[in-house]
């Protein structure tokens, strides 16, 4: 078949939109109708040429909601008409990785996806000429139409507007699966989140469904406190207005240091004071950000000693097909906000803007609906 | 009264054996009779002038066993002649630490510990000229007598041998506890332990007795191999053997990380190496070892990221007073061995012989007998 999608033909080129060629799902795979996508900075890392691992051409996308529209042979968690989320981090079920509780790092289709292709090591995207097109982070939801694994896809109730739940397969879940599935940030805690990006805000507001006590936002810019504060935020520190040490501000800010906190940046030195404005004895420090390829933390191991952890989280600790369906009822239920944070929404033709916009920091999310 | 001690007049200086002054228990205090105590790699740190919090002179030793001999005004827990085990991280079970089932970081007694003195701000060691002599990290074992907190003591079984289990107040715990209160390891887990001198020999029989399948130790030398075996090791690396890199041969020999690795050295570039080789989307890494002041750990934010964690120990995470009496239990049990690591056998007046055998690297564990 042919689908209209926005292509990625180099790197630092703008995304081509063009008409493209599709070949139906084959055995294990599923046919999705794309009906809004995210834009996120991963997908811009790679646009743009930063990506040492980007593949061209390629359709890039991983944070989209669709609709099934045909299913390969041996399917069967999936059916025409159901309304999916595509993960980038699927769940088979069935690997090491998927039958150990600690992690969510399904290993099943990583290789394959990493080298741009289905689990059969082909394409199902091709230029007008023939030429093969990449897939991208086994989603690539930059295309009215794509194939994807039955394993990565989560199935979510119809009764969710795509536009909106879209950004739960990346950013919501990311922020929010974080303090729920890797922290597992218990009630009253003081909590500090550096970066109110939209990673931070997701953090913040799940920090808020937990019942966290005080949930300190950390930004240099002042024109985020006021909108960090709808989703949750209790106290705002512009470590640019801070006297003296931002570590120790933080540490007696509450009282002690933060029982869990969060580096929503990609910094390497703000990870580093997320490390040790941890409380003694028991505070876990949680990196999220994606570092500079190269890039090192470092602390005194007296840090760890002294009874602090440091950890990462990876799509939110959420294992896809479980626990997204469950983030898309919070979201129903009222529990999380979503709304507020699709700043702009697009056309496919206009996706070029939305990295604009995103390099302005004007937006939060945009989404193209098609 | 007077007592017979091994006083470090200064740094550098080899112990002085002689006659103290020392008062007796004040209010929460008990003056306990010290029957065995071991010398430990942090008593040397401190005498060696290398710590740069040193105070002199002062009483050295920390890992002691011995018996009541007088309770202060309101103590409630001993009495004369039960058989005790000073601790140097008390447990007063009313701080906000103890009353966190998180850390064993009790800090009732820290900051008047950290100075050389009792919880009332005075000593009760002085020189026979009456200058005052330093209590060392709240025991002060190299004492025939000694004074320490009512919170700074376990209770014990008084049929243990004062010469073995007096070990069990630093080394033994600080291994066996890394195993079973900080990392929690799972019977069936695949472990890697740096350094097999005295810590790292605990680590292993704290890990053969949670039941872990591999228990890898990597050390530079050959002779600890054997002796390792005994105490659980069930596979032996010298990195000087190696081919290629170290962190990839564990990871292979492994199959695929650690579950668990543990650095017992206290060389920031083995901790490094105790993290790296930890498994993708679960490995965690303990620092057990104590690293020179000013060094730093660095690692790629991405380890963690992809679901490895690092962490600290101290004490073995134990809880003294409550988890002391419990390794008491398992020695007398036999489900732990401390006999074997018991070396060599000194008078007081032989202590400094001792500090020689540490640095020729001729003894596990030397210990005092009184
Ligand atoms: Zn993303
Ligand atoms: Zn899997
Ligand atoms: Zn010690
Ligand atoms: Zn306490």
């Amino acid at each position: 078949m042919k689908t209209r999608a926005a292509v990625a033909t180099g790197p630092g080129k703008p995304l081509e939109i063009m008409e493209v060629n599709l070949e139906g799902p084959r055995a294990g795979e599923v046919l999705v109708e794309i009906k809004a996508t995210g834009l996120c900075h991963t997908d811009e890392f790679t646009r743009s040429g930063d990506d040492p691992e980007g593949l061209f051409p390629a359709i890039l996308g991983h944070e989209g909601a669709g609709v099934v529209v045909e299913v390969g042979e041996g399917v069967t968690s999936l059916e025409v008409g159901d309304h999916v989320i595509p993960l980038y981090t699927a769940e088979c079920r069935e690997c090491e990785y998927c039958l150990n509780p600690k992690t969510n790092l399904c290993q099943k289709v990583r290789a394959t996806q990493g080298k741009g292709v289905m689990p059969d090591g082909t394409s199902r995207f091709s230029l007008p000429d023939g030429t093969m097109i990449h897939h991208y982070m086994g989603c690539s939801t930059f295309a009215n139409h794509t194939v994807l694994p039955e394993i990565s896809l989560a199935k979510v109730r119809k009764d969710a507007p795509f536009d909106k739940i879209c950004y739960i397969g990346c950013g919501v879940t990311t922020g929010v699966g974080a303090v729920i599935n890797t922290a597992k940030v218990e009630p009253g805690s003081n909590c500090v989140v550096f970066g109110l990006g939209g990673i931070g805000l997701n953090v913040i507001q799940g920090l808020r469904m937990v019942g966290a006590d005080m949930i300190v936002g950390v930004d240099l810019n002042n024109d985020k406190k006021a909108f960090a504060e709808q989703f949750g935020m209790t106290h705002f520190v512009n470590p640019s207005e801070v006297d003296g040490d931002l570590v120790a501000h933080l540490v007696e800010l509450t009282g002690g240091g933060a029982d869990y906190s969060f580096e929503c940046i990609g910094n390497v030195n703000v990870m580093r004071q997320a490390l040790e404005c941890a409380h003694k004895g028991w505070g876990e420090s949680i990196i999220i950000g994606v570092a500079g390829a190269g890039q090192e933390i470092s602390t005194r191991p007296f840090q760890l000693v002294t009874g602090r952890s440091w950890r990462g989280s990876a799509f939110g600790g959420a294992r896809g097909r479980t626990d997204v369906p469950k983030i898309v009822d919070w979201y129903m239920q009222g529990k999380i906000d979503i709304d507020p944070m699709i700043t702009h929404k697009l056309s496919l033709d206009e996706i070029n803007k939305g990295f604009e916009l995103m390099h302005e920091g004007k937006s939060i999310r945009a989404v193209v609906e098609f």
